[in-house]
């Protein structure tokens, strides 16, 4: 339906968890959010408690679909773009959302800042349980995109994972998590990034049926861990002759009633 | 059934693809081939018909089985441990292996050998279709080996993958592959080691059944190309509900009547 106008932009306000959240977003011409943030939030154990960050907040889709998951979670969304900023604190106004309301802010800073100037932007050293982080996806040789704001949220740097996981290391605290989405071709930018900082690392394809290449992947770490890496078994969105009806499990996931398997045993609800 | 003394040692003859071929091997002690030799030798594509290098090729199960399903391929065998060098070299002069034998040489030779010195080892430039690798796996913190010659094929120095995979893409034609086996923990090693030299990467994990963390992956990448990667969808050894039977899938791979999925479209048979 039809949301607020923001920063005089027209927006839609659409439903998530089948109603278990709301999000504001440009009608047109922005990223908008779909599969991706909700699989992102899965990544985040069931039960957590603890202070969220989102790196590359969005509209709030990740960070409200954790909100709404884990009741007594809390989280700050960093978002660079001061419509989508907007729209992330028109979405917390909703009255659907009142359950979130009070355990969300959104701080409009670049989470690729480092040392002081990160912290003066409102990113605090060893502050967050968990880090999420859903960073630019596409790379300027991908297809252009004609709109200026959706251009702005896709353009990717060469070190841009490199300076988001610094940043998602530094805000952490030690034993905090780290859950980031991106495409397989950045899986080696994103260990080599990790490397050091993180161990414990799953690295979870995501496929959109069984037979095909993934066309994500969410790879998870602990900060200070030691433990070696591994490949969980994959998220297949669709079954194999199941048309575009999601897998039993990828509905569960994408409706908030599961987590992505995990290497603590924090299984699917 | 028992085999020949080689070098004074005790082996046993083993079937492999349901009699397809025979493998000498240690009776005891040292390394024994299994599902990771199959495995890997299913990443060559059907219908092969170049030159194949086997890169730490043991008593030659991988080789082998693309000889046995690539009737037109030829491959020169590489293994550094003596014994192993001879019991390929005793398997090839079995009767249930007539096939195989004049398409088969075993050298022996180092393959993390560099340079000239690489060369005058056996291992020539630029002239190999396809290279196959098994690296060995344990590294020194895992359990340890008591016997001598496991030892040998299983210690893990740290540039391994590095300086196999810079032989394999020496030895290997532009335009060639190269299939490698490992540990999940040894992907960054290997991308590492393969970025520059090879594209279209394609990481096939192996997992014991869905819901399990791989144990393995199979990293496969074409010399020269600029592609770019992916993760394949996996192969579960077993069912859900398997119990200690393969899948399907499983079954046909290590039996020589399919190929890994791939990239370039050489499916299942």
């Amino acid at each position: 339906m039809d949301g607020p106008l923001v920063m005089g932009v027209e927006t839609t306000v659409d439903a998530f968890h089948r109603g278990g959240f709301y999000l504001v977003q440009p009608a047109e011409g922005a990223h908008r959010s779909g599969v991706d943030a909700t699989v992102l939030a899965a990544a985040v154990p069931d039960g957590f408690a603890g202070m969220l960050a989102d790196l590359g907040a969005g509209a709030g889709a990740a960070a409200f679909s954790v909100l709404d998951r884990c009741p007594q979670a809390r989280a700050v969304l960093y978002e660079t773009s001061p419509l989508m900023a907007a729209c992330a604190r028109a979405g917390l106004a909703l009255d659907g959302n009142g359950h979130l309301k009070d355990r969300a802010t959104v701080v409009e800073a670049d989470v690729a800042l480092d040392g002081r100037a990160r912290e003066e932007a409102g990113l605090p050293r060893d502050h967050f349980d968990w880090v999420i982080a859903n960073p630019p996806f596409n790379d300027p040789k991908d297809r252009a995109t004609p709109k200026a704001e959706k251009a702005g949220a896709h353009v990717m740097q060469a070190d841009l994972f490199a300076r988001w996981i610094k940043t998602a290391c530094a805000i952490a605290r030690p034993g905090g998590g780290l859950s980031v989405i991106a495409r397989p071709k950045s899986v080696v930018e994103i260990l080599e990034a990790m490397r050091g900082r993180y161990g414990a690392i799953v690295v979870l394809p995501v496929h959109p049926r069984p037979g095909k290449s993934a066309i994500r992947i969410v790879v998870t770490g602990i900060k200070g861990s030691r433990k070696q890496m591994e490949f969980a078994s994959p998220l297949f969105l669709h079954d194999e002759d199941g048309g575009t009806k999601f897998s039993a499990r990828a509905h569960a996931i994408t409706n908030g009633r599961a987590t992505l398997e995990r290497f603590d045993g924090c299984g699917e609800a």
